[in-house]
């Protein structure tokens, strides 16, 4: 076997960097493998409209995913349509007919990666997913190879761009949240229906594919605790500002003597911290392990040729083993749960707490906030007031010392009651479990 | 077979790291592979001395490295006794009994790495060193696996850790390298003989590791311009302040249109950069590929575990692919010089430099200096002096406007004979070649 035939399904922004790659950088790709990988057709639903694709002479294109499925040139099929029907369809079906594939989709592999897995190794063949998380960065490949004979302790990520990038705008132009949204709905940063990207639902299937192999436990999306950023305002970073921290949507897995915690959310983090400088619509994790102590990893989290490479680089190694033959793999997901490892319900986190408040200004409202956190037996560290003008929505901040959020919840909710109230209350984290470059 | 059998030679500080996760860790080594990682033997010049070591039963001790070599029971050898004659032996040895090899031993692999894994390769078993590159972090596994779809165009690292601590500290500390020395040795992080650091001979031999994978060109440590870091002082982190920069040992391998730069010495790097942040003794690398863009890694340089964690992870790649099977492998060096991809000579590259001289002052100095750069067609960017004191030794520092290094350097011969140095200039480039987290 001289090459080894490639189909690729899907002609959107990472199809078409993949492509790109894989004929532009052919010499060198034949070089490194010492075969050459071969594309030999391209699936898309509009692929007549698609005129200015580079596709060079012998790519057959159709518009029916069973033909690339179905070609018998093809060993790998490339799943790149997303979504969870159709794309399911596809890796069954090829996976079924023997073939291996590389996939970008998140969604699904979160889903039913165990599943989807075993079909693969039932009929000898593989799956590569690098590309579902984190774009330009090879997570995927460091925690199953790089450092897979330490013991994850726990894990922090910066996995939405769009977040990061909304964010990080709103920190730099003291903008609101809409008008920031719009921007990056005009780059081309964020999709018309923003909510997998601002309500955290995309980061956290990227968040339960990396926990998944971090851990080794069958880990899904729901069990994951997730809340968007579309209530962060620039009022936000002021406050925490003054308190030497930022905001980032933060994911994180989290090993504690009981189980793992797992959560996607707003959260404070300090500023001198090397996750701190993660700006714009970069990825970036920090991993502290047993024994290697914290690695940290940082890149592009989407764009057509860093996903593209993910892409090729997975098509790379699975050609290889295509090519000089591997019958066996370990696979990235557990099967089932192992209970070891079990995630534990948000409520049981300890952490001290940011909590906002947006009030029509009157006498005893801290008293009444104070004695209602004193009530469940949380203890104040700060207030902090920015001088404001406007007393009929006026921004305030308390800090706690480190609270069970069981505890700051039901204390949220007897303090929704409270008739000054403009809002309800903003409740974040303040992550201290990462350490800092300096 | 339900077991791989590994014999370690070598119990330093990265040898009992390892042993010590390979024997804590086992059962989740066992469960990450589906087979046991067995240390069957371990083996030190002066094992009867090493009575506190945590060694389970069943595991052989010798002192004489070819019990473990020709113990048919050890299907991997595990090189860590470092340096370049007997290391040597015991690998080629390993090799042709066609046993695989895990080495952390960055002189040799540098040094002979194709010849090695040349013979490798005839018989038929892999060398990994993960662990001969930046400790925690896995470097090798992301070049060769995680990015291999991309072509690197840049390549930064820190991967001294004993020179970036003691950068860092007289940056932090405004003392002299010299008692900054003593205090890295005292808390061993340097040597006796520090020179193999401070002289950025270990980084040399690591960029070539690194350069030889991310290019695929057979490169060597004589290809690498090295400076060290012992003539750098707190005057010149208080001058690159000025300009918003700091000091690092940094190493570099750049690709221009006619071949690739490579260089280990001190250098200004701008303050606003991720690779600024990293102080102490951890290593980082940041990457620009053509087509992936940047991506940055960040552990920890050293230590018994973190390289332990490097040792441990090559173990089990090696036996996957001994118990799984896979006939052929691909070189992660470049077995003759391709010429594609040729080292160029340091004084062709053009970057803006940073000269810091030492002067007794008197009138005319700055004009001298202005007239001999102006001959040599350097153009002048900035004069900066510090108040100071002693006039008969007084620091200032003079930043160019992008000069090829070959001018800096005939331009430095000349100023060498004024009567007014009191010792002879230093030279750093300022380097502006990555961008920043900010």
């Amino acid at each position: 076997m001289t090459e080894v035939g490639v189909g690729l399904i899907g002609l959107g922004n990472v199809g078409t960097g993949a492509l790109q790659i894989l004929t532009e950088n052919a010499r060198s790709l034949r070089e490194k493998l010492g075969f050459r990988l071969a594309v030999k057709t391209v699936c898309s639903r509009n692929i007549h409209a698609k005129k200015s694709l580079v596709c060079p002479d012998g790519i057959t294109r159709t518009d029916n995913w069973r033909d690339v499925v179905n070609n018998p040139e093809v060993d790998i099929v490339v799943e790149l349509i997303g979504g969870t029907a159709t794309a399911r369809n596809i890796i069954e079906e090829s996976l079924k007919q023997r073939k291996s594939v590389v996939t970008a989709n998140k969604e699904l592999m979160a889903l039913c990666g165990p599943e989807l897995w075993s079909l693969a190794n039932a009929n000898g063949v593989n799956i590569a997913m690098e590309a579902s998380v984190a774009g330009g960065i090879p997570i995927h490949t460091v925690l199953r190879e790089g450092i897979a004979g330490d013991s994850v302790a726990e894990l922090y990520g910066i996995l939405n761009g769009t977040s990061n990038f909304i964010l990080t705008e709103i920190e730099k132009s003291n903008a609101a949240f809409d008008s920031v949204l719009a921007e990056a709905q005009q780059l081309g940063y964020a999709e018309a229906d923003p909510s997998a990207d601002v309500d955290g639902l995309d980061a956290r299937s990227k968040l339960a594919i990396l926990a998944a192999l971090a851990f080794g436990e069958k880990l899904t999306p729901s069990d994951i605790f997730t809340e968007g950023i579309r209530r962060i305002t620039p009022v936000d970073f002021q406050y925490a500002h003054q308190l030497k921290h930022t905001v980032r949507l933060l994911c994180l897995a989290r090993r504690t003597a009981d189980g793992i915690v797992l959560s996607v959310r707003p959260s404070l983090i300090p500023q001198d911290t090397i996750l701190a400088h993660v700006t714009g619509a970069y990825n970036a994790i920090w991993i502290r392990g047993q024994y290697g102590e914290d690695t940290f990893y940082y890149g592009r989290g989407a764009g057509s040729k860093p996903t593209g490479v993910a892409v090729v680089s997975d098509l790379m190694r699975v050609a290889r083993e295509i090519r000089f033959g591997s019958p066996e793999r370990v696979s990235p997901f557990a099967h089932e749960r192992l209970g070891e490892w079990k995630p534990l319900p948000i409520s049981t986190q300890e952490l001290p707490y940011f909590l906002r408040f947006r009030v029509e200004d009157k006498a005893g409202i801290i008293a009444t906030l104070a004695t209602i956190l004193a009530k469940h037996r949380i203890g104040l560290d700060a207030v902090l007031q920015l001088p404001r003008e406007d007393w009929r929505n006026l921004p305030f901040v308390i800090t706690t010392e480190p609270a069970k959020e069981q505890a700051i919840r039901e204390a949220l909710v007897e303090i929704r009651t409270a008739d000054f109230l403009v809002e309800a209350p903003l409740a974040m984290p303040m992550e201290r479990g990462f350490g800092g470059g300096r």
